[in-house]
């Protein structure tokens, strides 16, 4: 009780700090004199209200937090964040407060999902707040990802404890999340402002190249528009997103290795840059080859710019999408749907299994079929010339069993409330990989908003078990870790 | 190459030996006067020429098989055996050879999807040839799980090696499985028996009775009639199949000790047994009320009824159907296809993954939160009072990942050519678990005749995979395996 109410103050001042996030839409509102200004000045106080209360309320428990503190932390900060983020939703555009948490939620998980239509008559403001969630959700991520989940030793990823670039290894816990925290947080907005640029050069307007330069180095996908990256039908712009959301799927410790070192050796050196460059490239080319086979589109070009754009979307977990793809061959969707699970890179802000998971599993099943034949010859497994050690190896099988059991358990719920299977079981898929668009009911050329609150909640807890790796949510659920 | 011709050598024996399985039909056939008598007389020529060309071509090859070899011979007895007992199918039927082969895999592997229609009206001993196909199947694995996969260390199931009763530990091989085969085929042929009696009993014709009991027994699954266990419209002849299944879901050693201590308590003692039963039980009264609350059917008995039936055949692998359960709500079938992969005990006739691993694997997770938590708490898995040593759980949790990685291969194989979704992915369940019956285009109300070649072939080797719990067939398909 008294470490919940240690979390609780954190929390509260947690919130505060959040505070500042509402100074952006409250500038934009100020601007563009798109009548949101009170809403977010009122939302500002709410959201200062509620976390001053909390801290004040709770200021006699300010303890140093013990590892275990961790899961409640963790968890509460992205639900939290996400139910204060509900606020202008609420009071500007009338959404129930599923519907707000539902899509708050997507933002701060990156997963962009979206329950709103007529994003492009909606006020800027709006439309900025939630490609803001995104872009303060990917560096939750970037934290969360390199500094915090490894500390708490979830699926194996302690693994990179030692690949965390920047401060000393003794130094105060705290401290030494603040510092790497710090130093990626600079690289990520220094590659965002790269891509707001671009997008700008390439020819989109200032405020939609900053809302998708947010969206595409979170990975979140939020759009401006109802038809994603499609309403700009752009080849140019539709390079330019593949080229960032390639670099926001990679580890943002490598990219500050490479600015460090001045070389770019680093992602010669990292086998996770291999994996997924060798995963998009293959498939791009082999998925246009069956398109342009099929006589989906009549040239090959056509056919390679199209699923260019949105294999590599949905493969790294963005979610934005250009054309229907659900109406191409049935291959070419799962397919993507598939490498959503594996594609991005461990310390990128991509959601799945991650590339490295699937490079260990990949060598962990070959090695199985080895000891089968030959129980000496049976090497450990190695990744980018480094042993890995076996109880790691089993920390990840068991990782992936959850991973598995969760996308089963959750489409259960799903079609137990009396949604399609299709429906269900790629919105799982989607949410879980922090992605975006499913298939069926909500593919791409469709979106959420014709689910009932009760999809919605489930999705919404399917999104932060995706997010937190599954492991750090499901402790939570467990009687034990309640006990004394 | 020498190794290979040993195998060749036994195997032409073992072809010899299956022209035994001929003599049932062509007795069937002189009682029947059905017009088969020349094809199975011809059919049981071409079984033995074969075996013998086989044998005396390779009689300087006569050796001792290691444990390599283990792998080829399995993989080819089920194959060869397969292809052989074809020959009835072509002559008679008319059949395709992918679609008898299909038929005579689905026979010999227990699965019981089938791609012949008009199965009411077919000749009498045309039938019994399939259904005698599922019992010869039904012996293979009995002798495949409980002897030879333990040897070859497939999957963790070393595991059970201590429970094989009967012989002493250090008797030569072969002599060790040949004691063992017999003991376990009494039990098996005995159960067999009361089944046909019972059955017989419950108002069946002698023919169907024997047929069906072939088929519980096995839990393969293939009907005389094309409508299934539904066209006896009998609520005792379905009482009675459920019972037999759940016998043949248990593991045969179990029943095999009851016999020998005279007493009901080895059942007791077996983890597996509570797990099938409880599963069983909760599934059953859960989605009667389910379909009963949800008016499917007026009278809660009348949806236990068809619900008991149909679920448990599904689940312990059966396949047997007695309604178009694909039109109840979508959560109950998909529920389902999902116990058709855990609910069958090792040394069943049953598929899927097996009840002994679904417990050390649910065991497995919690254990893996609590390390999470209390490193130091985290006690071995235990299942029925015994520790379940590391390298097992780390076998079987690379088993089941390798599961998981082949629904989904075999899965886009299948969409690859054109099937859709839903009927590629259930299909692929419902092969791989031995199961049979799956949704969409090969739901419970049809069959597996509107398939291509290509997906037939895809199938076939989808029941092989499952059958021979997919390492011992995927390691022949490595290149390390062929490397001197
Ligand atoms: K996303
Ligand atoms: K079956």
């Amino acid at each position: 009780m008294r470490s919940l109410l240690s979390v609780a103050n954190v929390l509260g001042r947690l919130l505060m700090i959040f505070g500042i996030a509402y100074l952006m839409p409250i500038v934009c509102a100020v601007v563009y004199r798109d009548g949101t200004l009170l809403t977010f000045v009122v939302s500002l106080g709410a959201c200062l209200i509620a976390g001053g209360a909390l801290t004040l309320s709770t200021r006699g428990y300010q303890a140093e937090l013990k590892a275990r503190d961790g899961f409640i932390l963790v968890a509460l900060a992205w639900t939290l964040t996400a139910a204060i983020a509900t606020v202008p939703l609420i009071l500007h555009e009338q959404l129930s407060f599923t519907d707000a948490f539902f899509e708050t939620m997507s933002g701060m998980t990156t997963t962009g999902a979206t329950v709103m239509v007529g994003l492009d008559t909606v006020a800027p403001t709006i439309n900025l707040w939630r490609h803001e969630l995104n872009w303060l959700g990917g560096m939750g991520i970037i934290v969360l990802a390199v500094a915090i989940l490894p500390m708490l030793g979830v699926g194996g990823m302690q693994l990179f404890r030692a690949e965390v670039p920047g401060p000393i290894k003794d130094a105060r816990l705290t401290a030494r999340i603040a510092d790497t925290a710090a130093v990626l947080w600079s690289v990520y907005f220094v590659i965002t402002l790269a891509c707001a640029l671009s997008l700008r050069l390439a020819g989109m307007g200032w405020f939609d190249a900053i809302c998708h330069a947010f969206s595409a180095l979170s990975l979140g996908g939020f759009s401006t528009r109802d038809a994603s990256v499609g309403a700009f039908d752009s080849p140019l712009i539709e390079g330019v997103l593949i080229f960032f959301m390639v670099v926001a799927a990679l580890n943002f410790a490598t990219h500050f290795t490479v600015w460090r070192e001045r070389s770019f050796r680093p992602y010669w050196r990292d086998a996770e840059v291999k994996g997924v460059l060798s995963v998009l490239l293959v498939s791009c080319l082999g998925c246009a080859v069956y398109l342009w086979l099929g006589e989906v589109y009549a040239s090959f070009w056509t056919a390679l710019r199209h699923v260019s754009f949105n294999l590599v979307s949905i493969a790294t977990d963005c979610g934005f999408v250009s054309t229907d793809y659900a109406l191409w061959p049935t291959f070419v969707p799962f397919w993507m749907l598939f490498l959503s699970a594996l594609t991005a890179s461990s310390g990128s802000t991509g959601g799945g299994i991650k590339m490295i998971r699937t490079l260990i599993l990949v060598r962990q099943s070959s090695r199985e079929l080895t000891r089968l034949l030959h129980p000496a010859l049976a090497a450990p497994v190695t990744v980018g010339g480094m042993a890995v050690p076996n109880r790691v190896v089993v920390a990840i099988l068991g990782f992936i069993f959850l991973y598995f059991m969760s996308i089963v358990a959750m489409t259960f719920l799903l079609i137990f409330g009396g949604l399609d299977f299709i429906s269900a079981f790629s919105a799982v898929i989607a949410c879980i990989n922090n992605m975006g668009p499913g298939l069926g009911q909500v593919g791409p050329a469709a979106n959420y908003a014709g689910l009932t609150d009760y999809d919605l909640w489930v999705l919404s807890f399917t999104m932060l078990l995706g997010r937190l790796e599954v492991f750090s949510l499901l402790i939570l659920l467990t009687p034990m870790f309640w006990r004394k």
